[in-house]
């Protein structure tokens, strides 16, 4: 099931191909669903207790951009007014005895049924997240694939983390932004959605961008250098300023394969493992 | 040296001990440093062509509290004013070809400069780190270093990256906020700030709550549970609600040392080399 909020279908043509589709939606909007989305553009929707940390820095820069231009589309999910009582309360204390405070699976629950409508349940073709540090690290091919679903729902945690019986009742999917400790999840999620949007086409200006960055080969990226050729004493390596783009390529690959042996050894061997190199003989690159 | 910029000193006391101490300072103050911040408070300088991305979530929730009262400082350095021409231009294109444009060394080496202005030039004082995906992954070691430091100072890049020249001249430490490439560093340097703030005294209202969590022991938290105890026909494991205290942090540990097996078999392993276990015994648990 796709994405059906009033949206232009068969039945119901949008006005001109192409344009701006603006869509309705039965539940309350916020700020950010006033954007117009293109049709089919990937969409975010994000469970938290500060609906106001979005966009933030999602709405600055390229991916702002693609925001405004409809190329995908954030949506905060408040989970506040899912909470109980006067004072709306969303968490209580661990089962068991401990410090902190449990987001409640009843409450957790509701907020990801509501944000589980009009969206596939395939999992693959919506991803549902939530960012803790208990879940498999974020990696640029686990980025390559959320941006390549429909669009996806992220929890947002806070305290000591939300009842596993929400997480494992709805195929909750953990994923860690790494081993590091966060007040929360909206950060955490802020990092996931940028490295995912910037991968949705036409969001880059230039796309040649992607593909010669860091990880996409498994290597870290080559130093750069630009104008000025002296600074400070420092000059740029010559070879770069020879012209000759075999040699510099040549260097640039060496450069990515030292670096990465000298501060990663993980992605090294990583790397060696897939070109049937050794590790130890490149030792002396 | 430490930040002596219109502080009281001993020549010029503070008129309350403990009370806050509004700091004056040379430069051209921006919106965040007209927060009061305590004497000797954890200060962030961050680098930036993207000031208005901060505070962003920091303002929010325990650090934007911890904020306002003055127990950090963050000090936004708009890079855009150090560029050159009527565009202020801060980037060229890489020698020796490529996509993309490469941050300047005398741009970035003049906001740095600025920067180190009333810091210490001890880097173990005051570490200045470059976010990005070639550096080493941000831990939570890493995050306690920063946040028993005096301050430190974030460069946040864009494009292609920062010519190499400057980071070396400026002893820059290079740091990853994990696999996966972000369209700048301001989002990364959200992330590192959040997780050094909040190891800092009094930013946590339970400080119990940092003791234990995931990484602090090597390990992935336990599950979590919490109230109603039986929810959409799923019970909290009866063992939590035995009351006995002995048995339950025996299975806490048990699911912790179980989840960070099956999820993270490079942190199991580090562990058992700690504790001299033999990651093999132990793959029935």
């Amino acid at each position: 099931m796709t994405e059906d909020t009033g949206r232009p279908t068969a039945d119901k043509p949008m006005r001109a191909r192409g344009r701006l589709a603006i869509s309705a939606s039965l539940q309350p909007r916020d700020l950010m669903a006033d954007r117009p989305a293109l049709k089919g553009a990937w969409r975010a929707k994000v469970i938290t207790l500060f609906p106001e940390a979005f966009p933030g820095t999602l709405g600055l820069s390229l991916t702002g951009k693609a925001l405004d231009q409809g190329l995908w589309a954030l949506e905060p999910i408040d989970l506040r007014p899912f909470g109980e009582g006067k004072h709306r309360n969303v968490d209580d204390t661990p089962a068991g005895g401990g410090a902190g405070m449990v987001l409640r699976a009843d409450i957790v629950g509701r907020a990801l049924s509501m944000a589980a409508l009009n969206t596939p349940s395939d999992r693959a073709r919506w991803p549902v997240v939530y960012m803790s540090p208990r879940g498999r690290p974020l990696t640029q091919a686990m980025a390559q694939r959320f941006a390549q679903a429909e669009g996806m729902t992220i929890l947002c945690g806070r305290f000591e983390g939300v009842d596993d019986r929400a997480l494992e009742h709805f195929n909750v999917e953990e994923v860690s932004l790494g081993d590091f400790v966060l007040t929360g999840g909206e950060i955490a999620a802020t990092a996931l959605i940028d490295a995912a949007v910037r991968l949705i086409p036409r969001v880059l200006g230039n796309q040649e961008s992607t593909e010669n960055e860091s990880f996409s080969d498994g290597l870290l990226e080559h130093p750069q250098y630009t104008r000025p050729s002296v600074w400070e004493g420092h000059d740029i390596p010559d070879i770069l300023l020879s012209g000759d783009h075999g040699r510099i390529a040549e260097w640039r690959q060496t450069m990515a394969e030292r670096l990465t042996q000298q501060r990663r050894p993980d992605l090294w061997r990583a790397y060696c493992a897939k070109h049937g190199r050794d590790p130890v003989d490149d030792q002396e690159l």
